[in-house]
C-alpha cells in the first residue's frame, strides 16, 4: 500500500476511535492525514470506500499486534499462542486502545447503516475460524463443530470485554483474567468430548 | 414516574436507538416527545441528566422483559429461570432491538466521554450478581469467587453476541444456540468444582 494510502487509513482510524463513525467527515479526515480532499475521493471512492478500507485496515493492523511474539521467540506451544492470540486483545496501549475504539465503532455503525455488515461479518468469521483452529491444534479430538462454537463464544466474550474494559468498567487485568478463565472452560469442555 | 416523564424517556431511548448518543439534540428530543424543551430541561436538568435517566430507564425494561415468563405461569426451576432471563436478551422484537441498540450505544458513548461510566458499571454488576446468584441456586456448592466469574463471562458474552446479531453478523437463532452453549459449559465447570 502507498505510504499517503497508509497515512489516509491511519487518520480515519484515529478519527474513528476519537469520535465514531457518524462523526467521520471527509473534509476532517483530509486535515487529520494532511492531504486533499480529492485525494481521498481518488483512493477511496466515497465514504463507504472509506469505511471498508480502515475495517480491513484496522483488522490487519490487530492481526500483526496479536501475532507480536510468536516471531520475536520462537514459536509458542499451542496452548500459549492461543491465549497470547487471545490476550493480546486486550493490552493497555495507545494502538490496542485505538484499534479496538475503532473497532467496536465500526461494529455499533453497522446496527444503524447496511453498508459495512458483510464486511464485518466476514472479518468476524476470519477470526473464529483462527481461534478455532488453534483451539483444535490444542484439542485434536474435539469435533470440529465444538470447536467453532468455542471460537465464536470466546471471541464474541472478548468484543463484550473490550467494550467494559474502554467504556471504563473494567480494570484491563481484570478483563485478561477472566479471559484467562473462560479459555480454561472452553478447553476443559472440549477436552472431555 | 409521571406520565410525560416516561414519555421523554421513551422518545430518548428510540432516538439513541436510531442515531446514538452523539445524534441526540435537546430540541429533536422533544419534539418526538411532543413536549417544549423547556419541561425537558425542568425534569432533567441537562443533557447528562437526561442519558442517565435514559440509561436507568431501559435497565428497568429490559428487567421487565426478561422476567417476562415467571410471572405469567408460574415460578421456573432455577436452571430454566437462569436460561430464560439471558435468552429473552435475544429476542427479535422492535422492543428488545431499540433497547439493545440504545445500550450498545450508551455502552459505546462512554469510551469518549466519561458521564456514563459509574452508572454503566454500576449497572452492569447489579446484572452480573443477579446472574451469579442464579447460578449459585443451579449449583449451590460452586464457590461464590467461581459464581461471580460465571456471571461476568455470561454476561459480557450476551453483549458481545448482541451486538453481532444487532449489525446483522448472526442470525437471532444461532445467537441463542451459542449462548445456550456458554451456559451450559459454564454449568459444567461450576458442577466439577
Amino acid at each position: 500500500m502507498a505510504p499517503r494510502t497508509t497515512r489516509i487509513l491511519e487518520a480515519a482510524a484515529r478519527l474513528i476511535a476519537r469520535r465514531g463513525v457518524r462523526g467521520l467527515r471527509v473534509e476532517e479526515l483530509a486535515a487529520e492525514a494532511g492531504v486533499s480532499t480529492g485525494l481521498i475521493y481518488y483512493h477511496f471512492k466515497d465514504r463507504t470506500g472509506i469505511l471498508r478500507q480502515t475495517l480491513e485496515f484496522i483488522n490487519d493492523r490487530a492481526e500483526r499486534y496479536t501475532a507480536g511474539r510468536t516471531s520475536d521467540a520462537g514459536p509458542l506451544a499451542p496452548r500459549e499462542e492461543l491465549a497470547e492470540i487471545l490476550l493480546l486483545e486486550l493490552q493497555d496501549t495507545p494502538m490496542v486502545r485505538e484499534n479496538s475504539s475503532a473497532w467496536g465503532e465500526l461494529r455499533a455503525s453497522a446496527v444503524f447503516d447496511e453498508v459495512l455488515r458483510d464486511d464485518l461479518a466476514r472479518a468476524t468469521l476470519v477470526w473464529v475460524q483462527e481461534v478455532a483452529a488453534l483451539l483444535g491444534q490444542v484439542q485434536p479430538t474435539a469435533p470440529p463443530p465444538a470447536l467453532a462454537a468455542s471460537g465464536e463464544r470466546l471471541t464474541a466474550l472478548l468484543e463484550g470485554l473490550s467494550m467494559r474494559w474502554l467504556s471504563g468498567g473494567l480494570r484491563i487485568e481484570h478483563a485478561r483474567d477472566v479471559l484467562r478463565g473462560a479459555i480454561d472452560a472452553e478447553l476443559a469442555l472440549l477436552r472431555g468430548m
